[in-house]
């Protein structure tokens, strides 16, 4: 299932070492401006070479392909070309028969009972710039209905403060090493009544859509864990003639936004890529010991961002136009 | 959006004080041996009325009214149908225009423009009675390939020696209050194979099923928010000829099963409705104070356990059928 | 897959001779005035009784679960149940292993591995009742629309004028036989622009609709199968600044509406039920002849007209909804 | 909604003269042989060029960009592209403001407020090259499970002897007008018990697929309009020992496959750019009279052959994957 969304659905297709990936925008409404100068620079953001990163080279330069017409959306799919560059498959000869550990090497062999082993194929996190290209168009969306998302690293390797992130990175990858972290989005300006129970909640498909993040392993959204630490009274967000007086619940009370700001933070483990030998089985299931080079980030937490930030543009944006089939605009003007 | 599922599809309905709820099962194939017998249990085990949770009484009898024949599932859909009973909605006459903080309140009406305020009406927990009933048939299917589930409440407002547990909720009540805590859910059984990446990941399926339960503000899965305090050399699960040497991974890696034991924790954050005096505002915007009686848990974790098998059950037969469809099971023969 | 529609979802659910019938309606917006006297008429149009149909006696009361609160919707899901009465599943005894010819049995085993044989189970007609009532709910909110449908049987057996249809119908009750027929669905009031391309065409929506329905062959919007024997000149609908000259385009073009009447009508087979003998055979596969007496519809075509309707309002407030995501009602105004 | 079915799901883009279109294919099984040689044929017997069609000289070379690794299917996307080469856009200056008389240009600018007006845009009959790229995909699937389809042209302008076939092209084209037809499709191999009641039945499917086809305006299943002019036991297949003794059905029943051929024919209507003039409207809702000259078939029915065939194998591709997830190959054994 390569498909994400009910109204503003996307589709993305390629493999990391394949001629391209991209993906396939259905679902944006016509008369939206567009051109590759509001998608490229996200992409920007996400690709591989910064000082943290994986040394791959690829300009990442996308291609829209239809959809747009004279600088605006006509309605009709937006369809979305990368072309991978910086294809060296060779790299990967040498693991093509071995399970790596961390990675989904073994159990994409036991669903389809072969794979594209270079690079991962599409397990790879190169097929996440697809996912960026994408939540550029949404948030194209939504910058028009005023919702805005930004993004951050808040915690590397179990240290909170940034201005000692270099140093745990660095560290780590000078012993051959990788370490987890967590990163936040949030979401300003969304309006209060978004969001669709009970299986659609807004916190729901956000909790699927960012767990469906490469590397996330949880997903919480305000209080989050914390919450399970807490007294009701302490939880509850109490309100008065002002609006609420604090924001616990992240911004969604029973699936629906409440109009405060959306807060998330996910969980990443360490890149599963690691310069240290580690024990594990080739595909005739005899031990093997691995130790991986190439290209891989010491952290992954950070290039992560764009696409948690793009991920929950596509909720937003399907939740956006969800509530305008049901017309929640109106109904909005009704209550407070 | 009130169906769950691509291939095994629960659509749930009904309101915490209207004349019934249920759900209606589609793409349960045929043969499966299911009675009332099969479900009862499971909606015993979350009913009402347990120490530690609402005394509302509610039988929470579920007829069968359609979708099996002598005895078996003949493939057509399966509804379930479970009347309310206690229902006391003149205890919420006095509820019918304020927003109870934590609660739905304030935000059905910003999305629906109205909303039935008797108990919660949609947004209440009773309406997970439908999905535990639901839950019975997808455990019916997931028994016949092996596949069992199991939870239990791990924490309790920030203890974790279940001997506690009782005595926290007992204090929380005393003071009027509530408390939060922690639900674990596992699956073992799962064979080595499931999950449809990229978007519909079984991670991504599992946390947006969770979170998509109230109250529910956390989910992670294996090591979940702990490995983003490790290395990669720590959190990676190596193999040897046996198989997998650890399990920080959750049963899952890449969004696809690996055949280990599946493990999902969430953080559920304390019962809103608390007798303790709350700052809060009414329909017309104006300034109220609220202390809600009534008959609720002080501790919903508990309660939660059930449903969140449920939910659990409901992605790993979705995901079963999925394999199916792709010929996983030959696939599965050809790896290890 | 029991559900129908993308954002006004019916699913329905029952066996002929179970317990009950019944339809969730999910995805109906929010204030829309309900109550049985909305549904009770159209499906008293559709149940047996009447002196061209068969005389199983069902009242077919319709009771309203969910989602409907002093007397309006409130965006919830609309649990519709009928339950079956007038049940003689003893009538069915014989029939138990025999494949009657017309009908589903074989295809349904063929299928699920067994069924419910008791008057078709699944397969009857009888579901198309909860179609009704999912309908007669979607006609509420087209009505709110200024959208009306009305049917009509245009032929029976070969025969266009009405005043004989009676004749037709009796002639082939008396031989032990039965007749098909051709029926017509029409709505007015529909706005220009309702529909998706480029698979989702509201004609192809119309056409999956009717195709479901059991016992029809065949679906043609406006000229339909007459426009294969036409030129462009006289097929193409030409315009003056009034607005279209004709029709026969059936009110669709480019799988969007026009604003003109959409025109649907339906080939409808006999009824395979049949007193007259027929060669068939048995689950062994044993060659067997066969008479069908009991309560049987000699022409189905009359019945079908209701069913017809409410799949015709189906498909218009499911593109109504779209519309209304999309922004529809703005471009519309931008247009002529 | 430019994604078609559930399973083995199809996603188009593109417009006539944009820089390209294609589709991607998600839910096509691992391990089917697959490479541009099983794809090219299919598109150039669509493609513009032939005696009786369009001379818009476009090479439709398609690539494959996902999906595929050494040959066989991996079970990730298969991502379809064919760049946009012989593309007159200028021709259509003169026609950006005035609709076309039986063309979507009205009913486009009504839903979306504006529209790419170059040859049709997303409405132009060139997007079925992406479908018919996609279904050769499908019948790569279908070929391995034995089934087979083949399409013709069966009537010309009322006539049905294809002697005349082109004759009465001829004669249209020199009259600057053009002529509909009758296509008919039909799918050999197919097993018994596919197809999904009650909405998704394998004729639904169909009659949604076909229709969705521009320019078609009525599709029938077996006797189809025919069958309503019969009686119940001329209408009614027969079967003995040996199965059925005739098709009227089609090879559907209930919604489900008898494991007969499978028997669909489509109403054509005449391709509506004609070089006779015709009165119509602008955009400004003044009176135009239009002259279409250009490049346009005569007769659309021929090359709507093949995506007629594409798209019967989709349906029936979606239909064998979801028989796989319920185990219908199971239950066909138990069966005859």
């Amino acid at each position: 299932m390569n498909t994400f969304g009910r109204f503003f659905r996307v589709t993305t297709f390629g493999e990391s070492h394949g001629p391209a990936i991209g993906a396939v925008v259905d679902g944006c409404p016509s008369g939206v401006p567009l051109s590759v100068a509001d998608i490229q620079p996200l992409l920007d953001r996400r690709k591989p070479g910064g000082p943290l990163s994986s040394p791959r080279a690829e300009a990442d330069e996308v291609e829209i392909l239809s959809g747009v017409f004279e600088g605006l959306t006509t309605g009709t799919p937006i369809a979305l070309l990368i072309r991978n560059r910086d294809v060296r498959s060779g790299d990967y000869d040498a693991l093509r028969d071995i399970f790596r550990p961390g990675h989904a090497d073994y159990s994409y062999l036991m669903k389809y009972g072969r794979r594209d082993h270079r690079g991962g194929g599409r397990s790879s996190g190169r097929e996440t710039a697809a996912r960026v290209a994408a939540g550029a168009v949404a948030m194209a969306v939504l910058g028009g209905a005023g919702i805005s998302i930004a993004g951050s690293v808040r915690e590397v390797h179990g240290v909170s403060d940034p201005e000692r992130f270099e140093d745990e990175v660095r560290a780590a990858q000078a012993r051959g090493d990788s370490v987890g972290g967590i990163a936040e989005v949030r979401a300003a300006g969304v309006p209060a009544g978004l969001g669709s129970p009970v299986f659609d909640k807004l916190d729901a498909a956000i909790a699927g859509a960012m767990m469906g993040i490469g590397a996330v392993k949880g997903v919480e959204i305000g209080e989050g864990f914390g919450a399970a630490r807490l007294s009701g009274s302490e939880n509850n967000d109490e309100m008065d003639a002002a609006g609420f007086l604090s924001n616990h619940a992240g911004g969604i009370l029973g699936g629906i936004s409440t109009g405060q700001e959306i807060v998330v933070r996910l969980a990443v483990k360490p890149t599963p890529s690691i310069a240290l030998p580690q024990r594990t089985v080739d595909v005739r299931g005899e031990e093997r010991e691995i130790s991986i080079g190439g290209r891989h980030d010491p952290c992954i937490a950070f290039r992560l961002v764009p696409v948690a930030e793009a991920m929950l543009a596509l909720v937003l944006v399907d939740a956006l136009l969800e509530g305008r089939a049901y017309g929640r605009s109106v109904a909005g003007q009704m209550g407070r």
